[in-house]
Order: C-alpha cells, then sequence, then structure tokens
C-alpha cells in the first residue's frame, strides 16, 4: 500500500456538456486518493481509452444504456495500467490490468465491479489490450459476425470506419471475405482505408454524396456497422440489399442532442427490404473476450488486423483528445498516456 | 371453356388516393373477360381478401415491396373462388383455389405468378383458407416465432390486434404460453381480446395512454408485433425489454403519407436496450405455407385459434369494406362475398 500516492489528478463531471464544449463541463481536480476499501484495488494508469459512448453518460437522461454520470462525480473511463495497491487476492500488485476507472492518474476500483481484467503481458504492444484484444475489438467482431452476420461475398458498409471500432470492423469483414467500403471524413482518412488496410472502397462523406455513392453500388448493402447515426443512416437504408442487416453499434450523431429526438425517416425501408436492425453494446459480451482473443492475437500477430494509436500526452490534455472523436481529428485509436 | 362469362366487373386503379378517399381513385368497370392465354386460368371469385397492405402498392412509390400498381389497371387482390377456366394442365376446372388475382369477379391469373394454391376442401370453412390458413396465418406465424421469436413466458404485444394479422399473432403467442396485450381502438375490440381469444391484457388507444399503460410492465415487452408503426411505435419503444424483439409486419399508419417520411422519434432505444427490428412480408414465405398449416390447422380443428370475419355482400360495395380497414371498422378478417 506504501506506492499508492497520497493525493491524485481526476476530472469530475461538474455540468451537462452543450455539444462539445467538454471543458465547461469537466473539471481537473487534485484530491486525496481514496482509501482501499476492503476487495478494491488501485491501478497506476498508463493508457486511458477515450471512447465516444462516452459522451451520452454525460447527459441527464435515464434511458440510456448506462445510467447519466451523476454531476459531481469522477468521470469513468475504460484504463490500461498496473495495480499499486490490492485488498483483492484475486488481483496481486504489480499485475498488467484493464477497468472501467476513473479519467484519473490513479483508479481506484472494485474488480467485479469494474470488468477488471488481469493481462497477458506478452502481447507486443499493451495498448493492444485497449484495441485489437479489448472492447473495440470485441465490439467489431460481434457487430459484424452476430449482429451483422456477415457471409463470405458479402457487401459491408462500415461508418466512421477511421474510428477504432470502425476499423476494426471492417478488418475483421475484409478477413472474412467480405466486400468492405468505409465512409469516413476527409482524403487521409479515405487514403488509409483503402492504401493501408485494403478495403475495396472509401466514401468520404464531407466531400461526396453518399447516398450516391451507395446507388451505384450493383447489389446494394448487405450489412451496415454503424456507429454514427442520423442523417447518414437515411442515406444507407434505401440503399440496403434485400434481407440486409444493420449493426447499430453507436449513435454518435445524436449523443448531444437536446431536442426532441428524430429516427430515421427512410425507417419503413425495414419493411420493405426486410431488414434486420439491431443494437449491441460491448459490456454484453465481455466474458466473451478471452474467446474473441484467440482469433484477433491470431490475426494480429499475422499482420491481418492493425489499429493505429492516436496519442495524447499528459491527464491535463484528456479534453483535446476526447473533443477529437467529435470533430472527426482521430484516425484509429484515441488514447491519453499519463 | 363455355362457362366463363364474356364480361366481367372488375375495379380499376384510375387515380392515386388521398388519405382514405378510395371513392375517388377507383372505379368499378364492366369489361370483355380477358381471353386465356396459354397457361393461364380463369376464376371465378367467391371471396375477395381486403388487406391494408394494398394501399401501399395505391402510391406511386417505387421503393416499397412491391412496385405500384399503375394507374388505369386493375386493382390486385387475393380470390377465392373456382376454376372456371384452365389453359394450365396443373391446375383442373372446377378446382377451388386461392391466387392473386384481381379486384374482380373474374380473375385471370398465370399460377406460378399468382402463388395459385389448389386448395383442400375438407376444410370446414373455405373462407379460412384467406384467414387462418392463408397470408394472414402464415404472417402471424412468421412474425411471431421468426422476427419476433417469441418464447414461452415472455410478454408479447400486438398492435392492431383485432385486424386479421394481428389477431392470429396473438393467439399463436397465446397458445406457445406467452403473456400477450394487444393494442386495439374502441372497448368493443378490447372486449372481443381478451373475453373471446383470451389475451392477457387489452389496451384501448383510443381512450388510454399506451405509453403509461405500457410502462407499468413489470418487466417490458419482449415482443412487439407491429402492425401499424407510427405514434405508436414510439410509445412502445421506450418500454421494451433488453433484447426485445419487435416484428414489423406493416406500418398502416404511413401508407398514405404524402409529405417526408418520419421514423421512429424513440430509435435510439434500439441501441440502448439491444433491440432487434426486423421486417418480414408474406410472399417471402409463402412455400412454406403446408408446413406452416399443419400446425394451424391442427389449433383450428381444436379449438385453439379462431378468426371471426367482417364480410361484405357485393363487389360494387368493396370500397366500404376497404374503408374499414383505415377507420378501424372492422373486427377480424375483411372480406367482399361475390
Amino acid at each position: 500500500m506504501a506506492s499508492i500516492p497520497a493525493t491524485r489528478h481526476v476530472w469530475r463531471l461538474i455540468r451537462h456538456p452543450e455539444g462539445d464544449r467538454f471543458e465547461e463541463a469537466l473539471r481537473l481536480e487534485e484530491e486525496a486518493t481514496p482509501s482501499l476499501g476492503e476487495g478494491e484495488v488501485a491501478i497506476r494508469g498508463e493508457y486511458l481509452s477515450l471512447d465516444a459512448g462516452t459522451r451520452m453518460w454525460m447527459t441527464p437522461r435515464t434511458d440510456g444504456y448506462q445510467p447519466p454520470v451523476p454531476l459531481g462525480t469522477p468521470m469513468p473511463g475504460l484504463v490500461l495500467g498496473r495495480v499499486i495497491g490490492s485488498r483483492s487476492p484475486a488481483v496481486p500488485e504489480g499485475s498488467l490490468v484493464r477497468a472501467f476507472g476513473q479519467w484519473s492518474d490513479i483508479s481506484v476500483v472494485r474488480p467485479e465491479a469494474s470488468g477488471l481484467a488481469v493481462l497477458d503481458e506478452t502481447v507486443a504492444d499493451a495498448r493492444q489490450h485497449l484495441g485489437v484484444l479489448g472492447m473495440n475489438g470485441w465490439t467489431a467482431y460481434v457487430g459484424i459476425t452476430e449482429a451483422g452476420r456477415a457471409r463470405p461475398g458479402e457487401t459491408v458498409l462500415v461508418s466512421a470506419a477511421a474510428g477504432a471500432t470502425g476499423m476494426l470492423a471492417a478488418q475483421i469483414a475484409r478477413n472474412m471475405g467480405c466486400r468492405v467500403i468505409g465512409i469516413a471524413g476527409g482524403a487521409e482518412k479515405c487514403r488509409v482505408l483503402t492504401d493501408d488496410l485494403g478495403l475495396d472502397q472509401a466514401i468520404d462523406y464531407k466531400a461526396q454524396d453518399v447516398e450516391a455513392a451507395l446507388a451505384a453500388l450493383p447489389h446494394g448493402v448487405d450489412v451496415y456497422f454503424d456507429n454514427v447515426g442520423g442523417p447518414l443512416l437515411d442515406a444507407v437504408l434505401p440503399n440496403m440489399a434485400l434481407y440486409g442487416r444493420i449493426a447499430v453499434c453507436g449513435l454518435v450523431a445524436t449523443y448531444a442532442e437536446t431536442g426532441a429526438p428524430r429516427g430515421p425517416a427512410r425507417f419503413d425501408q425495414i419493411l420493405m427490404k426486410r431488414l434486420s436492425v439491431t443494437g449491441f453494446f460491448s459490456p454484453d459480451f465481455m466474458h466473451r473476450g478471452p474467446e474473441i482473443n484467440r482469433l484477433m492475437r491470431g490475426w494480429l500477430e499475422a499482420g491481418r488486423i492493425t489499429l493505429p494509436f492516436d496519442e495524447t500526452q499528459g491527464l491535463e490534455n484528456l479534453l483535446t483528445a476526447y473533443g477529437k472523436l467529435f470533430r472527426g481529428g482521430n484516425i484509429g485509436k484515441t488514447l491519453v498516456r499519463l
């Protein structure tokens, strides 16, 4: 216990953000490190994972998949780091772990309530425990294979394809023998998708008419892995193939909405094309991580799947990195290095 | 061939209807009965099936599940009757058949293009070939068991539950051991649902706040068999149970829309609750009729499934019967007796 610093630095949610004005909503504070209760562990964070889904937890809405973060409390988030104090027999001090902790240099968690996993230290780049071998990877895998039920030869479309989950979903589909199209914002992201990741096509939604680009497909979209919702979904719906599947991974276009929500205007296409639309989210299949990781690690070590990192140094710069998720500034996985 | 009358009476679509003003859009005309081409058969209709889905075919929209009915042509519809002329070796004169024919006293069809089925004459009430043992029955069965994946003990909600497909869906779910709630308009329909069909609960959407009624459920709705879409779907979405399934059978609330379409405002609940929303329609599984009918006929003869008929006499009164489908005037299956 002697190695736990007396104070820590932590981002607290002090009000609900408007749009992407996070600097008004969160405040970095120094405070006494909480003392460890029975069964708890302290993690010195090495990397924090920044994920767009957390935007919704910042709102007061109570009908999301997680309850809202109470104002005044530390912002929760996924952390990769070393255990520097443990009152849990299952988690020895010194272990490399991943857990839902706090946006802080020191996270104090209860293992069973935080999805804590003691990690395999033989992975060449430990950051991939927050990427290919973590929630993004499992989400991408379940979305493509189960919610999307992609089959070899089918046309798979991925939105936010230059983001962490989108990149992995696109590569999993590619590895399965699908024809893969990524949607991203900007020429550089599109170049990465086709040149570096080997996707069949990339659509730059900032420069191209997505609906027209999809209408040119010979057969339509069999599987849409959707991270964003909003107007893009309306561009896709009329271009789905008969019996197509839409895997709803995220609705980042709508998380900051404050007025009356709007659904996709072309919802009727679900009936007309006999589509299946399935929502899914990663905590539901966290227990399947080891199983999915066996496949993913094989691909990772064979060079058949990759995920670049967009790193920002220092907890104090977290909001700059976080804002990129909503302004389209990142390629790959957004991390804060502590 | 001698028995085919020289003339027939047929409803033609002369313009696209506005709302439910069908009398301006369709005209009953007498014309020479078309002569039979090679392979065609003539059916003297005994009953015409009126189905809300046909409303969409009357619009000019080309993105529905069927192409629009060209203006000036006979309105297509499902007919039950006797073959009075045949140039198809597979369909003898005198057979009792069901086929997609025309809103006419004499339908001329090509068997393989019209889903023509030669019917079992041992069924006590032949009208059930247009009900329990026909498209409504198969649609209800597939919607509950496959799109909805209902399991015993689950809570199943059915909209338009006093309509033909809704009534059958509700009874199939009840027979499977589900807790079944029907939504219908008016006290009499609700009485039929609970007293005659043995549903657990009926919600009168004209008199009750549907969203509040559903919010009172202990656990939410596991399966929603939806015939209507529109605002009712928004009342249901926040009250779905985790991992619930929505079987989209019809969107009758939207078929007459002429402005920009609107989707369900609470689409986000698909992600939040990890729902599956699946569109399906009966021509896709017409080939499964015999298989499904084995089950349905057993239930029918055991008194475990029933479907009342709302009959209108005379082709000339067809539009009165048709209008009931959209004004909520019918209970059970709407037929025109010729």
